[in-house]
């Protein structure tokens, strides 16, 4: 499908993505820039792509360039790679956050370059290249926010290239994207976090039950409050005033409960829990359940 | 093992255990007792049990009585049961919060009946007595807390019917269950009714983007936010002090991440994120895990 693919960063989510154009067979030549060695280390055992100590060599050739590291290393990445970017070649990356990163970009007006974000809305719990798999991405989402004078033709390759992967794309903003990603992913993570703190900060005679009997619910909170602490902590500060925003008015439905809970009101208290109780169709019916019976259990 | 079980309430819960005792030959004769209709009408055609109208007759030659019924319903069943409860008989339940049950109960001082409180920690996020299988309980914990002046022997025989129901179970006192279950999964069923809210409460606008990309970690939420209303209340009612100490104490750890957002302090936010991933090592490490990779994506 391409010529050459560059990937920038290959830990989960670029080793699953040079898994799965490998298998695929979507470019004819892979090259690869990390800066660990152990990632190296690991890619030359596993794998037939060209690695590079430089990264402006590695990206010179490539139709598609794609940043799989975290926000905080995009500046000294783009930086480092802008004078040797292909022209008319595509640059992407895979972040979670996007409208700061536009800013970056726009600024360093990079000419001739189609700069078109993508967010696979994909991951596990765990990080490093030997995490990765082929089939990450397959019926997963991906969002795509296409920077400035960038031509359909271009959205339109990087979209196949994700529907290669197995995915569903969908065009937002920049903007857009930030708000609705501070929404369903951020503000859990937010929130997951803080909730295994309050947990795990208690007295230590309780320690090990609470451990035990995580299945109540803490326990899928403990997955989520387990992902990957770099990406995460850019993420939020990458975000913040969505971030903020959406925690605001979390935290003024969290007191209408505390309030309710306080009075013992319990009409208050079915309304609530009546309410939210919808939304779990909605969900089911835009396909977006899984099938495992075992979460949140009471 | 029993001559004669009665279960009052033939909800989710009620119904697994119904179906467990008939397939395990765990009693000679079951008898049920709902006060509706339409449960009653499901029953009579899928199930060989004896139903009653009348709850003192359900309970009269019952050597074990579960009360499977919502928390707020109790004391009206306890009233009408009290005088018709088999002398040195078990009495159990299946609740959530226990410690305002077993003040009740000891305020009717009831003779002669062993009172040993059960908390199955299973379920799902559906009610009714078609939402119930045998195996619901398969691997799950069973926590007991037992009454006053009861027998070691009456305590070793409801031990042994949960676990042939495939629990394993572990006696706890009134108290300590109810504080452990604050954290473990009252807590994250508060903070999933927020977080549910919050996001539904948003502008139309991106309503179907907040349901379309839900995977991102909202998704699990709305499952555990839509767990039966009725049920919740009660246990937020009953449960009220130990849930509000540790909501202050969970608003405290989700202000620390708030300032760290605003200060735009990544080494704060890196100890925190970090902190948190230490515990997930330790619920798989304790078995309480479940292979599911498909929950809490970024």
């Amino acid at each position: 499908m391409f010529n050459n693919i560059c990937i920038i960063g290959c830990g989960l989510i670029g080793s699953s993505i040079l898994r799965a154009v490998e298998e695929k067979k979507l470019a004819s030549k892979i090259n690869v820039f990390d800066k660990s060695s152990r990632v190296n280390d690991y890619l030359k055992k596993n794998f037939s792509v060209s690695l590079y100590n430089n990264i402006s060599d590695a990206v010179k050739n490539s139709d598609l360039t794609i940043i799989a590291s975290p926000l905080s290393s995009y500046k000294e990445i783009l930086l480092s790679i802008k004078s040797g970017l292909k022209k008319n070649s595509i640059l992407t990356d895979t972040g979670s956050a996007k409208k700061e990163i536009n800013k970056i970009i726009n600024n360093l007006n990079l000419d001739n370059i189609n700069w078109i974000a993508s967010h696979p809305i994909a991951g596990t719990e765990y990080s490093g290249p030997e995490s990765g798999f082929s089939n990450l991405f397959e019926n997963r989402w991906c969002i795509l926010s296409s920077g400035k004078r960038v031509s359909k033709d271009k959205i339109n390759e990087l979209q196949e290239f994700w529907s290669k992967l197995g995915s569903k794309t969908k065009l937002m903003s920049f903007e857009d994207h930030d708000y609705v990603l501070s929404l369903t992913s951020h503000l859990p993570h937010a929130v997951a976090y803080s909730i295994v703190k309050t947990a795990i900060n208690n007295e230590d005679k309780f320690k090990n039950d609470i451990i035990q009997y995580s299945a109540g619910g803490l326990r899928d909170f403990t997955r989520i409050a387990a992902s990957d602490p770099l990406m995460w902590k850019d993420i939020f500060i990458d975000n913040s005033d969505n971030i903020l925003k959406v925690l605001d008015s979390y935290s003024k439905n969290l007191d209408e409960i505390k309030n309710a809970i306080k009075k013992k009101d319990s009409n208050k208290l079915l309304e609530i829990f009546s309410s939210t109780k919808k939304v779990r169709k909605e969900i089911i019916r835009a396909g977006q359940d899984t099938k495992e019976p075992d979460f949140g259990r009471k």
